[in-house]
């Protein structure tokens, strides 16, 4: 596909070039601004969205399950249809390499898919039927019969560092309209040519199926006036974000004031806390500094998993894996960031950690010279009792940067651990020896994250069933879902009950027959079975 | 039991009454006080509550869920053991009268024992497992298994309406034991001896069966900072509520602006819209008015799903079923509402509706004289313009109140409705010829509730596996959870994934060989087979 790019938003099918205020893509690797420019959306074109996304709604909420998978399917051959031409410029605007982006891209369309796959076996709507009980003393008991609906148009904020998996037809916008829901989608002005090549190929294959225009609309800009517009419209029932702690708190802030509040999936900072037992560095200590190093840097270390933070208790052996560690980083070829922002975010991040006396820079701690977004990898070493005396040692170094904390013994550690905030994952290695010592730090760290690891490394998340891309505030602000794997779409649906329904007036998922030949809950069992008279 | 009364909040097994300032229970039917002061808790209780609580939650989050089923029986075992006095000292406080009281505590013992069952069956951790493929290209993939635990201690609002079903080891206390919660429990200060006779009653079960003396305590007061130092205790996880919009914004407000915010299941207001199509007032008019009649009056009204608004089309049946509805309850023997402040703001709203020049009252709309809480049975009508344009008259009348609204047509009906705001239910009483017109209108109302109901009426929830108490804002603030239903366990649980982790260091949910013997979804299958190796 050769079409001409417009720089706008498009709302509900349509290009919009009304506002003002432009911005450009930036190169990360040269600096270089170029391309079309972009416009920032007015509060116009997101009005028109959400109230295209309330229309478009109203035809969703009814669509059978195999009709909004036939869309998802057809997001993504469009997704592909695109061709070299997408990873190209997603790799202008964001400097990840094709190789990177090519797995990404496989990512992205193949998520697509196993929503589509979710909804054609039908079970996720979690029906559950208690059958009446006419005779039951003193009152007879009514037939109750419920199952998940959509909760109508979500708003979706687009992270930089996934142009694809979790950008314009990312995860959250492939469980929304898995769950139903129409996408008003605030595009990352770090990528708008990536954004709005995607945009075009989720709008023809809305078109291709007969959906809705309204169905997906693409809002760009570079300003948050307009993000804060769309969390503030009454036609929007839920947000998803991916993006900074202070980006998702404002959002999140802003979420829970309005006269009627709606919730916000926003997954923010991580910083991944690795834990290192001292038989796992006897036993394999090379092999572990060789995969720490490389899961710290790849990506030039911009993943929301990157293991931010690294728990060893002191010793000769530990020292050497830190040089180890520290060594291989060092021989490592820099990355680009992502965009000037997040370079400048990085060396002010770094600088104020430096500022505290007990922390150490072993390598690293400076951007590099030249025009690209380029940070030095970079090793940080401090002591547990200055980890558990100050917060801001938590904070996010977001890039190729990693600290240790070293501990006096098993027991610091473990008193350390306790101190941690919020996370989306934590890692133990340990020697097959150290199994009851991990068995207790794991107890403390389960409290902490989403998901935990053994022998491995955070970065990297299966989109699977059983994944938990989550965790305590500050990681996310919701806890208990999950923004990658299948589960992702219960953020976007909520339960409807139905008493004494008719079986005509009952959706397909609850009639007796069970037409759909799904699992469901009857009386208390699971069964794929009718209801018997 | 004749065990004495201290007055005092039961802070981890002891009674402190260290505050200053006491109130009385009052008895509603007389407006006289008596019996034991009670004290407000102080700050000092309510931290030691929750610092307690945390002691507790790292021994519980470890229990087996048959452990905890032992618990929910126990303590339904000693509520009974309370016996009459039980009830008799309910209906002093509450004057809802012993048939219902006795119905209720069967509700509330039996509820213990629903979540005590769903434990011991134990598919409620919702476990996921999505096997290694150690081949796979380009990158092996890993073992990733997924499933529920408890989210921390949780601090319960108590309701006044049910003192034993929604008050101190009502639902929002039962769900949280049973996903392995502590919890603090802010008792209502309309049924104080109530309170705190049920609060023995868990405390000895907790005793009984080797809890820590943490897994509960009870917070007396008739302020509202107690509740609010609750609520903003870091300690505190997850805050479970009903009462009124305004207490429980208070609440969902305070939650959200903490450091670290915490989700609040409140359940709040709701009208709950019924709407009576013409054929059904034709074939069954008479037995229909019976039925409205005696629903809008069940309990004095005070029930979050009293049918406080009537949806009808103008024409004379309809007018002779309004007049027969009001001829009945004005026949009907008034009740007594909960207590003073109830029967405040009941006069209030009343009065605040009928300041507006569209409604008029058909019966009632004062309070009754004499020295109980007594309100005359209400009726109050408008029409579907007045109601389309003034949002004011959806504000609830927490009491035996209803209010017509006349609608010219049945698109007239169908416009009116799409005003509606969040309600807990919705019902449509048709005949069976009206079937279309009334998928049309549950199509509307599916979007405004947590339950439809068909020809049958809203009050009584039934407490089952697929009961949806709930609903969109301002019925409650988080539409996507039930607070009744055993599904009500979801609300104080949260996922968390284990990638590649041995066997040994699983929990047993998610073991190979299942030796819970419980459902399980492996690789996208539901099965309760082990993994074969």
């Amino acid at each position: 596909m050769a079409e001409t790019l417009t720089g706008g938003s498009w709302i509900a099918g349509h290009s919009s070039r009304d506002g003002q205020a432009t911005f450009y893509a930036v190169n990360p690797r040269t600096g270089t601004t170029g391309g079309v420019p972009f416009v920032n959306a007015t509060a116009a074109d997101v009005d028109r969205a959400v109230q295209a996304a309330q229309v478009a709604y109203a035809e969703l909420r009814s669509y059978p399950a195999a009709r909004l998978a036939a869309l998802l399917d057809t997001i993504a051959a469009e997704i592909e249809a695109l061709g070299d031409r997408l990873l190209a410029t997603a790799d202008e605007e964001t400097g990840l390499g094709l190789p990177r982006l090519t797995g990404e891209r496989g990512r992205t369309t193949g998520q697509l898919r196993k929503f589509a796959a979710l909804l054609r076996e039908g079970s996720y709507v979690e029906a559950i039927i208690d059958t009446a009980q006419p005779e039951r003393q003193p009152a007879p008991r009514p037939s109750i019969r419920r199952m998940l609906f959509p909760i109508g148009p979500v708003a979706v904020f687009a992270a930089s560092n996934f142009p694809l998996a979790f950008s314009v037809a990312g995860g959250d916008t492939a469980s929304a309209l898995a769950a139903g829901c129409p996408v008003i989608l605030k595009a990352h002005p770090g990528h708008p040519t990536t954004s709005e090549l995607v945009a075009l190929a989720v709008n023809r294959a809305v078109t291709a199926q007969g959906f809705p225009a309204g169905t997906f609309s693409l809002i760009q800009g570079d300003q948050v006036e307009v993000g804060q517009m769309l969390v503030r419209h009454s036609g929007v029932a839920a947000v998803g974000f991916t993006g900074s702690l202070r980006a998702g708190r404002a959002i999140f802030d802003t979420a829970a004031a309005r006269p009627v509040p709606i919730p916000v999936y926003a997954e923010m900072g991580s910083i991944n806390p690795v834990v290192i037992l001292p038989g796992a560095i006897a036993a394999r200590g090379d092999a572990l500094a060789e995969g720490l190093a490389a899961s710290v840097t790849l990506g030039t270390g911009q993943f929301c998993t990157n293991p931010g933070l690294v728990f060893v208790v002191e010793g000769d052996s530990t020292r050497q894996f830190i040089e180890s560690v520290t060594a291989k980083m060092q021989a490592a070829q820099p990355g680009v960031l992502l965009n000037p922002q997040i370079q400048r975010g990085l060396v002010n991040a770094v600088a104020g950690t430096l500022k505290h006396p007990r922390v150490a820079a072993l390598a690293g701690g400076t951007a590099l010279d030249g025009p690209a977004c380029g940070y030095a990898h970079t090793v940080l070493l401090t002591d547990s009792a200055a980890f558990r005396a100050d917060e801001q040692l938590q904070a996010e170094h977001f890039g190729p940067v990693t600290l240790f904390v070293a501990c006096a013994s098993a027991d610091d550690l473990r008193a350390t651990l306790e101190t941690l905030h919020g996370n989306l994952t934590a890692t133990v290695h340990a020697d097959d020896s150290e199994l009851d010592e991990a068995a207790a730090i794991y107890t403390i760290l389960r409290e902490k994250v989403g998901r935990l690891i053994w022998n491995g490394f955070p970065t990297g998340v299966e989109v699977v069933y059983a994944m938990q891309h989550g965790g305590p505030y500050p990681a996310t602000t919701a806890p208990a879902t999950t923004s990658v794997g299948m589960t992702a779409i219960k953020r976007f649906m909520r339960p409807v009950a139905f008493q004494n329904m008719p079986d005509a007036l009952l959706p397909d998922a609850l009639k007796d027959t069970n037409p759909l030949g799904i699992w469901r809950t009857v009386d208390e069992r699971l069964t794929k079975d009718a209801l018997t008279a």
